[in-house]
């Protein structure tokens, strides 16, 4: 069995995050299902792997890691050499070339995270949770997302991808919540509306690890 | 003249995380005011540093870098020989090593940051602005910060700091934030009321280098 196990539903964007990562890097992986349904994410088993309650979790020999985006980084670090070589920057370049990107990851994490994670909530989950959709968080979130997606528009009339010339974990961390507004929600003219973020997102969405984790997501929990 | 350039007001939550940093990783540096006040960060030329239009940019010899967690990271791994040397993780520990430090920076961006910064606009900064304060988004954050710290206090009961046993990264980025809402508002009981936290905030928000920050703060714009 691989020693790689993920804590976590496929359908969660943090999770995703974490699956496309490890298929992007040729990682054998277990997915071990956590039903949020069922709140086995606060039992205490799981609250000593993640000790905020959320998903997901990770392991990898004796290392246990949560927060998506480090253990992404994690996985970069630790697989350097299999799959795709260049997630954290072009081989060989530098403290520079690694920051590039993940000057991108954070731009992901504090800007577009936040406005899109908001979107998805209420337009995505709320629904199927049936809880009532919020119009004043919904127009709050669309205008700062927008202008996030300003900033990448110009950034991607000058690099091919937000890092620079290479798809990095920049880009790969922007998948899963812009999957659900794209794909779910009458929201994605957001993206499909600028002429390099339409280019961008038709580039990095079909990607074979981005689908495959799609695949997943419609045969896991 | 040291060719590390911070542009920013030393006020800045994090503008401080950087130069809390540098002074860390003793890497000489020239911090240029930028006055929000007069909008210099909406600037055409400070765009093109940073292109959200946020403080702080930041410039090294040929690199530009915006987003003060990703900075950061870059000053660590590129000045990795001097100053304080564990702040990404002790020395030759590898991935997993770091990725511990990591998740906890990545902890401090997700789940501390967004509550503390709600606080610190609505206790110090609206006021200052003669904005009014909204005491529904203090409560709501209030809650969350608290089960932020409930989580802090059960890992500084296991660990002297939140990656390990030694300061690192996770611990300097907390300090902006934390440093305003201990010392300029009436909810420092949040940290001061539990004995792990206070400790920790004790030890970490007297080293040398966060002093001098708070020197600088009161002698720059």
């Amino acid at each position: 069995m691989a020693s790689v196990k993920v804590y976590g539903p496929a359908m969660s964007t943090a999770v995703s995050r974490v699956l496309a990562c490890l298929l992007e890097k040729e990682v054998q992986f277990q997915l071990l299902p956590i039903s949020l349904a069922k709140a086995q994410h606060k039992t205490p088993d799981f609250l000593k792997l993640q000790p905020f309650g959320q998903v997901p979790a990770f392991q990898d020999e004796g290392t246990t890691l949560f927060e998506s985006r480090a253990i992404c980084r994690y996985i970069c670090d630790k697989f350097t050499g299999q799959g795709n070589k260049s997630l954290m920057g072009v081989e060989g370049g530098g403290p520079a070339e690694r920051a590039m990107v993940d000057q991108w990851v954070e731009a992901e994490a504090q800007s577009f995270n936040p406005a899109s994670t908001a979107l998805v909530f209420q337009l995505v989950f709320a629904p199927g949770m049936k809880l009532k959709q919020d119009p004043a968080v919904i127009k709050e979130n669309e205008m700062k997302l927008k202008k996030v997606l300003n900033v990448y528009e110009r950034r991607l009339g000058e690099t091919r991808f937000l890092a620079g010339d290479e798809f990095s974990l920049a880009d790969l961390c922007h998948l899963p919540n812009a999957h659900y507004l794209v794909s779910a929600t009458e929201k994605g003219q957001l993206f499909t509306s600028k002429k390099n973020v339409a280019r961008w997102w038709d580039e990095i969405s079909t990607r074979p690890a981005w689908i495959k984790v799609l695949e997943m997501r419609s045969t896991t929990v």
